[in-house]
């Protein structure tokens, strides 16, 4: 597997390619694909999208309350990335690499990209569940356009309301900045296509198990709710 | 459909349809099933099986937190019920006839079945989303045995832990009594199949919002995850 993604490589034929990360996305077998038992092989990040892959990440999402309102730390992505340049992600994001725990993936990208102490992420995280889909990459995710990418996302939340004065600020250039975002105006920029696609996925899942979209509010919740969690196995390697 | 329905019950061929209700189950078109506007039709909740019509209800957990601990407020079914006697099920679980709001349903429910102040489930509950499913009717359900049926449960919490002292208590002769159970002795119980079988879908929903169950102690996570999310678009009327 690692040989053929090379030789595409050099064949310079796949644009996708061109963004070589030099980083190992496993490949699991049905049944157990999470469980790191059936491992089948690995596979290079940027060609995990060519051949259809699932991919797994973990996304984490930073708030505080306020009586009833809830405040979103929300990140922009930098002008110069290649990939979804500008546009609003989820606090925490990150791809997993074969051999990594999500729960320590997460940890790690939180000190990365939002400076997060580990004592305070470990302290006031909790796992809440997965979300599952496949999307179709345009221009903005670079490279060819209209590859199928089927992706599982490991949700955690983080609740930084008892947590004391927690400032999220970069620790690299990937991000421009973050503001802590009222649920209303995260919808309008959300309306707006302002968010990367998957974190809108995300958001919609927050939305969700904190009683923002309900059945009364939202005519499709029992669509989006079964949506967010698609079964995957068909294709999963 | 109710003409059907009441034909076939004085047949007299049909088992599950002894257990008549007298109460409407909605059957929506697709697309747009909970927000109400393409109901097509209602049939007697007893018949809704025999049809394979998605059925719909609303399962709520109460539960205290202590520390890191929580429990959760665990009714057992009377013996004498016709459906499950005698096994554990939901804080508060009922069926949401045709008219009726998934949050107006499980308010109801909650003073009918756990005596609890109106004002209070609604000071404390959060929607927290779905879970689909399609179940094989056995024995325990009464009526034939063998009938697929979907249906959709519209979830909520009842963080009861800065609510005071709220006893949980039967209101009717349904539930024999209320236990505040341990998540361990939870877990046990589900183990040993004393949980009705859909409440065991929603607990499993809960554990995982809960953090309680992780992609890294369970090894079929994500299969989990989205298996609580069934697509029933294709079994929907």
């Amino acid at each position: 597997m690692a040989q053929t993604a090379s030789a595409m490589q050099e064949s310079g034929k796949w644009e996708v390619l061109k963004g070589w990360r030099d980083e190992l996305y496993p490949i699991y077998g049905y049944g157990n694909r999470m469980g790191g038992r059936t491992l089948l092989a690995s596979v290079e990040r940027a060609a995990s999208a060519l051949f259809g892959i699932v991919t797994f990440g973990c996304h984490m999402s930073a708030y505080v309350r306020d009586g009833d309102k809830t405040k979103l730390w929300v990140p922009r992505r930098a002008k110069t990335k290649s990939t979804y340049p500008g546009m609003l992600d989820n606090t925490v994001a990150g791809g997993i690499a074969t051999g990594e725990l999500p729960s320590e993936c997460v940890v790690r990208e939180a000190a990365e990209e939002a400076s997060l102490p580990e004592d305070i992420v470990r302290k006031h995280i909790r796992a809440v569940g997965t979300v599952t889909y496949l999307h179709i990459r345009d221009e903005r995710a670079g490279g060819e356009t209209g590859l199928l990418q089927p992706e599982c996302q490991f949700v955690y939340d983080l609740d930084l309301t008892d947590a004391g004065d927690v400032e999220l600020k970069p620790s690299d250039d990937e991000v421009e900045g973050f503001e802590l975002m009222e649920i209303e105006k995260i919808k309008e920029a959300m309306g707006r296509g302002e968010f990367k696609p998957n974190c809108a996925v995300v958001l919609l899942d927050f939305f969700v198990r904190h009683g923002i979209l309900t059945a009364e509010n939202e005519k499709n919740y029992m669509a989006i709710c079964s949506r967010l969690h698609r079964d995957l196995t068909l294709v999963a390697a």
